[in-house]
């Protein structure tokens, strides 16, 4: 009888975790970087040990994959070990190593599966050192090409191409050649929905659109004592008015969510008006038809802000994702596993990108969520309570038997 | 007859503006650094070429005064020569340069004014490199202590005290043992009121009172897709709504100006809502009262924000000067100046911070203000037409003369 060994998933988490490991206790191993490297080689030496059959593309990912009974495609089950600046352990490792423990339990007891099933690691899935994120899967499911992501640069110039031969990871497969049958993705949920709710497993329906807008405001420097309020030209208050204009929007479309993340204004004086400024909006929406009402709008709030305050704007857009339905089949089946392990589930639609959604353009794919404690990621507090982790890889090695029964049925 | 000579002014300015100038075409003299030093040198070599008695104070401030007939105390007719990182050429150096021209057109045809006349430069005036801004005339003025002046650091760590002495401008005459009949202060306007009404000469009357003041706030970063807007603690949005209550507040008290001008978000991420923010905000009023009015109003501000984002606040006061009026008698005689010279006039309130404001403190104190083009200032743009400079300088010998005749009679 075949049986996940959980304390097997838990030494390889926190081995990989010590790669990269910040004085925060957190985790930074940016895509391509040499913690990146040291990751790879890790969880690759692993991989080896445990017998499978490594394939590396052109673009970095790396498919491992257990041979079946029979030669058919395989059943994949992936996600990144690359991390944001100053991450916690689970973002990504968890279902990379979630999915190499199923392929392992089979090794424990020598049962081939009846089709082989497939680990894959997506290079640079965050987005942080080289945009857009999600990279190694996009490429992989043809909505990038290879040599477009390869010719991404980091802010020191460098690409991404030299940096992954650099770290011996440009791989000799062609990106997209290794065609699964379906995807599984298990991953923390990095909100606080299922942990507020006290539900152990999110069944996840599909993924949020993300809409990543940049607006510049040009405006006029002037001193801040000596200049009457209507003779201004305030890029900074264009920008700082267009914030709350996007939390008014945002609290009127149900399901939205909008956040203004980051702002620069120039120059940045306590005593000079901002003659320049430049804010980022991400809007997120798991109804399309909402996401882009809510950004029509938003863009009409670009337009009076500009008049009010005499100061003229550049929008630039730099994410159009639109919302990702994942295969209602496969969903069914996660929804399933999870009530005959009488694990609490609900289903729960991703507002994180994940590599999920862009394998869901090429096969049937779906996603199980764990909670987040106090729904904290990207930061060294992100944490998954044990049993929840252990409930996950449960859940996920029960989806695994469902789908290989299917396949032999 | 004595006559002033714009020529000599206009090559006086136009020289200093080369030491420190900018690639951008402005000028960079920071308080004590090597460029203030350059300064400093030239324009005390025009001051011992004309043969003035020369004394320099413990917290630098230069002295150069020129004999009267009689040894009372000296019209004074100062300002500055520092500059804040990319300046003009006339934030300081015409009010300095004007006088200097004065003293020098006294010794163009020999003849002694009946009472001495002293230029004054005084130190760190800007407040860029070493805080507050006023510096030497605030401890010129008894307003703060020597010691304290001169220990306050740069961002490097190093001391007024320590760059004063190496730049060999720490010098032995008491701070303050200078005491001057009255003083005055040519200077640009640094705004847009002028040129806007088309008058060559600001009768300055006062000074806006200046609040100063830092807010931090601390809530929870969390992940932009997956945090619903009920459960978020977003410091960003707690900044960026306050910045715009400042506005309308503003907007709601006569002659009051507000302004944020510098704001800095953590991590500062497209796709994090902001955990921490720190705003600065700039509240000035000629009225002391409505002054208090604003600011109380900004302080209940920060309350109410602080409960509808749900994050906490910290508020840090960093400046609080209340408003100047200066000497009527001598308003009075600035006027009546410009008039005689028929030189379209209004009366004004400085919005900006003047070392005449310190110099109030001690002794009756005036300004004389010309237009800025634009109203730019603190940028290499900062620009007055030449006939309103030498309009300045015949507005300002005219009021020396009538301070002198007064002095005599």
């Amino acid at each position: 009888m075949r049986k996940v060994n959980y304390n097997r998933l838990s030494s390889w988490i926190e081995q990989l975790s010590r790669i990269g490991a910040t004085p925060e206790g957190g985790v930074r191993r940016l895509a391509a970087s040499d913690e990146d490297r040291d990751g790879r080689n890790l969880v690759l030496s692993w991989m080896k040990d445990l017998g499978l059959e490594i394939a590396v593309d052109q673009i970095g990912n790396i498919f491992a994959t257990l041979r079946g009974e029979s030669d058919s495609a395989p059943i994949m089950i992936g996600s990144h070990i690359d991390s944001v600046g100053n991450a916690g352990s689970l973002d990504g490792p968890y279902g990379v190593l979630a999915g190499l423990e199923i392929v392992a339990s089979f090794k424990d007891v020598g049962i081939l599966p009846s089709i082989p099933i497939c680990v894959a690691i997506f290079t640079n899935e965050e987005g942080v050192r080289f945009q857009p994120d999600m990279m190694g899967s996009l490429v992989h499911a043809g909505g990038m090409e290879l040599e477009s992501a390869l010719a991404t640069t980091d802010r020191t110039g460098k690409s991404l191409g030299d940096e992954l031969a650099r770290i011996g990871y440009a791989g000799p497969v062609r990106c997209g050649s290794i065609k699964p049958r379906c995807f599984i993705e298990l991953h923390i949920e990095q909100g606080p929905i299922l942990e507020n709710e006290g539900i152990t497993i999110g069944v996840v329906e599909g993924v949020q659109g993300i809409y990543w807008t940049e607006v510049e405001f040009r405006g006029q420097a002037n001193h801040a004592g000596t200049t009457p309020m209507h003779l201004r030209r305030d890029a900074g208050l264009a920008a700082m008015s267009l914030a709350t204009e996007v939390k008014r929007i945002t609290d009127s479309i149900p399901n939205q969510v909008g956040t203004v993340g980051s702002i620069t204004l120039k120059p940045n004086l306590i005593n000079v008006v901002p003659g320049w400024s430049q804010i980022t909006i991400d809007l997120r929406n798991r109804d399309g038809d909402k996401l882009h009402d809510a950004q029509l709008r938003f863009e009409a709030a670009i337009e009076l802000v500009q008049e009010k305050e005499n100061v003229s704007a550049t929008v630039t857009p730099l994410v159009r994702f639109e919302p990702v339905e994942f295969d209602h089949n496969l969903v069914a089946i996660v929804e399933c596993a999870a009530q005959s392990l009488q694990h609490s589930n609900r289903r729960i639609v991703s507002g994180a990108g994940h590599d999920a959604q862009m394998m869901a353009r090429v096969c049937p794919a779906a996603m199980i969520f764990v909670p987040s404690v106090n729904g904290v990621s990207h930061n060294p507090a992100e944490a998954t309570n044990e049993e929840d982790l252990y409930a996950g890889l449960d859940v996920l090695s029960k989806v695994i038997e469902s789908i290989l029964k299917d396949a032999s049925s």
